[in-house]
């Protein structure tokens, strides 16, 4: 499964970066398959990347996305657990006199720091709590941050003020049964405030006229679900090959294997030769391959529909190995997460075109992998939720309903 | 957004009114749009015009109706709350000696009464019950009831016998709790016919030979919905230009401004330059204009292939403003709310056409507005709730579900 993140739009002078690209390979597999377009979640339904994966995979997000922070957390590496309660984090720097609560943020990221190990491992190693808690750092100024224990609840509120300029936020219950965890995370707030302000490696900073990293910001806090196993559902060992940390995530909720290498970035500078080529390979010790491209969402999102389009072309030169895959044993699926089209800069609803090339689809006229003419293809308008319904039932996988 | 009630039909030798109809303005919509076919509810689900209506403005009607009889009290101009128990009401005609419930249904209509006003009155002002009542003449011989209190119910059966020769029904409860309700109906029946038989406006009817509106014929009750207001649901201002009471009442109920001019009728003779300048300027006012056009649906129930024909080309001339529109400005949406064939003179589940224009949709390669080639447009096939989160996605005020 070939997701390319946010590669469909909306017509400029009805032309797209989708339809002006050249894309040989891309056309020949839509040319070898059976198309159509796709709601990810359902029509007029915007997805996030995180829900629209679920659903493609076949998890119902209405039921099992809890938020955001789970699928960071399980992407940076935390091997989370049901019942964990998760954050996205971000290193900040405060000012001001008293409490955690009593300072003003004044950069959200202390100054884009990246060198954060020696604070994590302080926090990790120095902050006492009545509960268990793993903090892990990201890429950059950010991290994530589970808490673990009994009875913690994620209907709680963000200590992220999200502005510069205002007060950290206490972290508030929204009902009776949160409030032991909303006085762990202020808790946790306060100590780990006072290390950081405190460490020699912030002092150091201070000294070179560097801002502090001396908060944590957190918000979008989810509860880990009770997801079953990809290999429980599908009886497939999964491999994904991402380098967004989002997406890793998905994959390590469901029990995949994720693949990762440094030039493997999600970003513009990823390698995608190398993607494909670690995608390719994982075919030989996994059931299920979901390689995901992320780059074309970013273009997007800065309504840049050149680059959006040369990126595109740069996929399409990167995928050329598929193309001697044996349809006969591999079906391939080929589809976006949603739309991102450079005129609106954020997820549309807009449906995605999908390919499914495999030897016994019902190959039609479609000629292009084009989010203008995909419509016209013998899958009609079909659901995430239905990829791997029809993926089981191609690969001679599913079972009868009924007699 | 346009409805055109009825618009679509089965084809007879391959044609259609909506097919054969010289319709430059509707085909020249259906070119800049993106078109597919609707099932306003679901496939081979037979919708009425109130039910694919709420779906329409997506409000899902097997959680929101709950019979006709709420939407036409709201739309005769009852101010209707939740929890009213409401009717459709006609005028009839009861001769025979004793109790309301013993006397026998000679006209449902009462020769065809249309000044109402006094009789209507009287009953408001006389009859007395446990509870309070709004009685409300509607066109003709038709009016509006609605019981407002405590622990009423709408498990209650009709008093309309709907056939002439029969004994007024007495309201029978369908279970427990509805006795008190199905009480105070039989009690409002008696009072209303003992108020009317002697109303001097009777009399003076029976001198001149003509048929008394002795009786009020209860049918159709409803208990009104709690509703969240389209404005509160959308943070849209919603006004509704139409003729038909149901309609109106839909309008109503959702919180919206309905417009009425008295040469909107509803009916064949309406006056559609005038319903579609209204439309358009209450554009100007608000931010989502329901505009409903009647008159196809009555030409289906006629079985006039000729006269729908001619109709659709009657509202194509006076859809001609609508063109000028600045669609980078204005989403429009064009549709039917069920079919109506001249060959079945019934509502119908087959699809209606659908047609979207709107800067930056997928316009695909339909030149038509027909329901027999809209399935080959860029929507595919879609169903009446997904129109208002398709409307959001395009117009960018759609919520993302995820990150």
């Amino acid at each position: 499964m070939i997701v390319i993140d946010g590669v469909s739009d909306r017509p400029i002078n009805g032309k797209t970066p989708l339809s002006s690209a050249n894309k040989e390979v891309l056309d020949e597999l839509a040319k070898r398959g059976i198309n159509g377009i796709m709601d990810t979640i359902a029509p007029g339904i915007r997805p996030g990347s995180d829900t629209s994966h679920l659903a493609l995979l076949g998890y119902d997000p209405y039921k099992y996305y809890t938020g955001r922070g789970p699928l960071e957390a399980a992407g940076a590496g935390i091997d989370v657990k049901p019942g964990d309660v998760a954050f996205r984090v971000n290193f900040g720097t405060v000012k001001g006199e008293g409490s955690v609560f009593d300072k003003v943020v004044v950069d959200r990221r202390a100054g884009r720091i990246s060198d954060t190990e020696e604070l994590v491992k302080a926090i990790n190693e120095n902050v006492k709590l009545e509960v268990e808690f793993i903090l892990k750092r990201g890429s950059g100024h950010r991290g994530a941050l589970v808490f673990r224990g009994e009875n913690l609840s994620d209907k709680i509120t963000d200590t992220d003020p999200k502005k510069i300029g205002e007060k950290v936020k206490r972290c508030v219950p929204l009902d009776k049964e949160a409030e032991f965890t909303a006085k762990i995370v202020n808790e946790f707030m306060e100590k780990a405030h006072e290390i950081l302000e405190n460490h020699p490696f912030n002092i150091e900073r201070e000294r070179r006229g560097e801002l502090k990293a001396n908060v944590l910001l957190l918000r979008g806090a989810g509860k880990v679900p009770h997801v079953p196993s990809f290999k429980d559902r599908y009886g497939m060992k999964l491999a994904v090959v991402a380098g967004t940390t989002l997406i890793k995530g998905v994959g390590r909720i469901l029990g995949g294997d994720v693949i990762e290498h440094e030039r493997i970035t999600g970003g513009k500078d990823t390698d995608l030769n190398l993607k494909v080529k670690l995608a390719l390979e994982a075919l030989n010790s996994h059931d299920f391959v979901l390689l995901h491209i992320k780059a074309t969402d970013e273009y997007g999102h800065d309504g840049d529909f050149e680059g959006k389009t040369k990126f595109i072309e740069k996929i399409d030169r990167a995928l050329k190995p598929v193309l001697d895959l044996d349809f006969s044993n591999v079906c391939l699926i080929l589809c976006g997460d949603h739309s991102t089209p450079v005129t609106i800069k954020e997820h549309t609803a807009d449906p995605v075109p999908i390919t499914i090339v495999y030897e016994g689809v019902r190959v039609d006229d479609v000629e292009e992998f084009n989010e203008l003419t995909a419509y016209k293809g013998g899958l009609c308008r079909i659901r995430g939720m239905d990829v791997m319904n029809i993926v089981l039932d191609l690969i001679d996988k599913a079972k009868k309903f009924g007699a």
